[in-house]
């Protein structure tokens, strides 16, 4: 059948989207890896599929694939295109937005300008939630790297998270320190590395090197934690702008317990059509 | 204004093809880079647009643009895709078509399956014009490298192109010789490298180090020079399949003086518009 899609891009994470609510069609595990794959298909980092609720209290079910056809749990940055596109393909006129993940339930509200605010949850910090090898929550944590010893923060947000305070992010070594610090044995599932440069209370600017991807345009869940953590350390306070290679996010935490809320952009690239 | 596109692929080296005969428009740099761009814009390897013939001895302009926003001369994977296109929306029904390109008139030749032929131009041997540092032409040359002798072939396609042979092409040091090469002191414009094993006169394993992009998919100029070359030094002869990452072309040559004929598939990927 010929499948319509929406390309889309939240600072620069981008997204095939895909109504399977006005077309009927089942995705096989191939369709998704064809629609992901950036030289034979549509190319995106995340496929984004909106079903109909499977449950009466929310207005969506929305699944996240990843490029390799497995799902994912979370995605900030696919969830503020998610909001945009059912507003945009008049699925829905709210501007709240109820939806159901495969990692729970989540609301969406719709801004002006194209900006949409998601709730990312509360950042967890005990080391066996994160998972992390240290004995004892600290507000920062050591780590044995060749022989020098580095200081860090480490955190979940539904996936884990290792932060590095740097003094200038364009000269960080993301390229050594990321893949190096993402296998270190400290994070036995791995982690996502950010380095974060501290401008004022209010601003940092940072790059994420993402687990099993690399350094990426801009990671939701790398900013919410960074923004956490110099929070955490005092280095930061009330809402704070996130400069990412992509774009900007900005990333609100009232402290221990409440959720993070990210505001951000949404952007539509394109409608297509493809055979599938 | 609402502009629309097909992405299209040739062995995986992929494009964004424009009709701008049905679409009246002009395409700036920034549309470009703007179509080119995997993250914020639909992405390709080049952009092709159709335009209105200059000349009456032509059907038409046929212009490539890297996704930088300059304008290429030559594009054989590129081609083939142009004259499906053109054939199946109807701007013309001819099975042999003449286009006008920046590095000269084409002929294009649309054969079964969606497999097009593409005259690609006669080698260039003499090492100025390749252009190469050697004193003498030759069969093969030797080139010095981290007190290590290489021994390659060199000639032009209108490109520069190093071809060494292999034992095991997916063993071959791609990552490290490919760089090292482009740049040699021994290729004033640089060079575009190519790693050949020979599995038998009518069939070898190519993977290419394209100068300025690293190794890509499928490089058309690329499985041109390193046949010329084993058919020059005798381990190939008559029509020879080249099996790239991305796909198979078939390359014929008759000898010097003669043009190069490479044939290979095309595919559709898509139907899009965007607003630029």
């Amino acid at each position: 059948m010929l499948l319509k899609f929406t390309k889309m891009h939240g600072a620069g994470n981008d997204f095939v989207v895909v109504d399977l609510i006005s077309q009927r069609c089942r995705l096989r595990s191939r369709d998704i890896r064809l629609l992901a794959d950036r030289h034979f298909g549509v190319g995106c980092d995340q496929v984004l599929v909106v079903e109909p609720p499977g449950r009466p209290e929310v207005d969506f079910r929305y699944r996240i694939y990843n490029a390799d056809g497995s799902e994912a749990e979370q995605c900030g940055n696919g969830a503020r295109c998610f909001a945009r596109f059912v507003r945009d393909k008049q699925l829905t006129s709210k501007r709240i937005i109820r939806v159901e993940t495969a990692g729970g339930i989540i609301e969406l509200r719709v801004r002006d300008k194209q900006q949409v605010e998601v709730d990312m949850g509360a950042p967890e910090f005990e080391p066996e939630r994160i998972p992390l090898r240290a004995a004892t929550r600290a507000a920062s944590y050591t780590v044995a790297l060749d022989g020098r010893e580095l200081e860090l923060g480490a955190l979940s947000m539904g996936n884990p998270h290792a932060i590095l305070r740097v003094e200038d992010v364009a000269q960080a070594a993301v390229d050594s320190l990321g893949p190096a610090l993402e296998r270190h044995p400290d994070f036995p599932q791995r982690v996502n590395v950010g380095f974060m440069e501290v401008v004022s209370e209010r601003e940092i600017r940072l790059r994420v090197f993402e687990r099993g991807a690399g350094e990426t345009l801009a990671c939701g869940t790398g900013a919410c934690a960074a923004v956490v953590y110099g929070i955490s350390r005092g280095w930061l306070q009330g809402v704070v702008t996130v400069h990412l290679p992509g774009g900007k996010l900005e990333i609100a935490w009232a402290g221990a317990g409440h959720p993070v809320v990210m505001t951000g952009p949404t952007a539509v690239v394109f409608e297509g059509s493809i055979r599938i």
